[in-house]
């Protein structure tokens, strides 16, 4: 299957952005060249490859479109020049930003490849929430950490879903694939900003000391 | 290939079981909502979907019968209301069980359809093995755990092992689908119900310090 | 497709390598006697089995091998027989030989194995890597430690990737598949080797406090 323009156009976005997170962890870890290489390309190829292998989509995305591993390539190569700078200047938000930024693109890049190969809406949306997320769960199970998508109480893969869901709902709807994507990474990325900024929280699911 | 209503009733009741497992281990942690039912999902669903991803089955058995999923969903969202009763009246116990029947439940569904695949009798009790033991070793990682099954030193994917073998002894000798189910069933849940109950123990593997 | 001879032998070395590091390691974390089976099947067929399912080979290759199988069961089996003996006789050496060897012929597997799917010189040599890598990486997530090919600061995957290099040109140049097999093979172990023996380290990939 032939991604549109537009599709490409979202996972590219969604791999700088994704590939810059792991970059900025791998170096807070003080990792050496081969884990920084490493965790930058399990961050960005992470959640498409599991979202591939489940929906038996062959080649791989990153397989199909090699030029997104040069662009990984070239970024974690000139890391060392252009991160630390960056870093420096914009401190957290950055990270924040480029996560954000990468759980709407890579949300629906998901939901609308499971819907094209014949999907239900419910597993869409899961295959979207699967390849915005996975990436930086394993990235912290590499880096020996509980995920912190299960424990800052934060909403994350929530955004994911509703992004999802307004994706799906306006698809539903007629709406035409450009605005729905848009419509869509705008409620991921957009929640997920302002859960950050605002400090909305989950709730726990245990009401009471068992 | 479509599941027989026997293989249904056994992967429902092995669903039903490992995802109580995981919503018991999740609120034991403190996890937040996205974290219990993401645990409680991986619990569920992590033996199935790589024993399917590995004998290249499509769609995953998660996918082919979606009440699957809606029902792991409709107990996680639930699992406030009746899982801290559950857990205050039954204790430790109720785990134990529920980990012991779907360990003998995946078993046995993921060693018959290795079968019906036309895999060897080892692959196929591998297969079952991995069916009911992968799904609670991702939910340990993923806690940031060493796997309990791989150093609490009592019987686990041995019982699963014993269970697979006992089918396909009983089917290799002729008895019908639904008598060697039920006594590969019976052999793997109770002997890890007695394994655990009476404190049999696993050799450590390594006879004196190297 | 049939896995011509020279690549059976270069496989059979490489699963009785990783396997017996796998044996080290499970023996030294004193594990029970199904964690140290499981570290030795992960720890042999980890690697290669991500890359089939990455590639969409099918049978995977120790199915398709089911001698395979049966190797690693004798060798976790005998294990504590030979295994301390081997251990107090050559100390830490051992563990460094049978990884590096591992390495060196499992990257050359890899490559051939994706090169021969028609894969790219760089997809080949990821596909080489991965097979190399993802084996001890699992063996040491699943200990719950930080894999250590990510922070011992010494070349491991540069080192496959060298060795796969070396194959891939002289491959290309025109060499025969075993000479081609035999300087990548030699490149990889050998520069594993002297990397620890001679105390090589990797940059950090980070060149200031950021």
């Amino acid at each position: 299957m032939q991604l549109s323009s537009l599709l490409i156009a979202i996972e590219v976005g969604g791999v700088v952005a994704f590939a810059t997170s792991g970059l900025i962890e791998a170096m807070r870890k003080r990792m050496d060249a081969v884990g920084v290489f490493s965790v930058a390309f399990v961050s960005a190829f992470g959640g498409g490859t599991v979202r591939d292998l489940l929906l038996d989509r062959r080649p791989l995305f990153w397989i199909e479109h090699e030029a997104y591993l040069w662009l990984v390539l070239a970024m974690a190569l000139t890391a060392p020049a252009w991160l630390p700078m960056a870093l420096r200047e914009t401190g957290a938000r950055l990270m924040h930003v480029a996560d954000a930024l990468g759980l709407g693109l890579f949300a629906i890049a998901g939901t609308s490849i499971a819907q094209a190969s014949g999907m239900s809406p419910l597993v869409s949306a899961l295959m979207g929430a699967t390849t915005a997320i996975v990436g930086g769960v394993a990235r912290d199970v590499l880096c020996n950490e509980v995920p912190q998508v299960y424990h800052d109480h934060r909403p994350y893969a929530v955004c994911a879903l509703a992004g999802s869901a307004a994706y799906l709902g306006l698809a539903a709807a007629g709406a035409g694939a450009q605005w729905a994507s848009a419509a869509g990474v705008a409620v991921a990325t957009g929640s997920r900003l302002a859960a950050v900024a605002l400090g909305w929280r989950l709730p726990r699911w245990h009401p009471r000391r068992p």
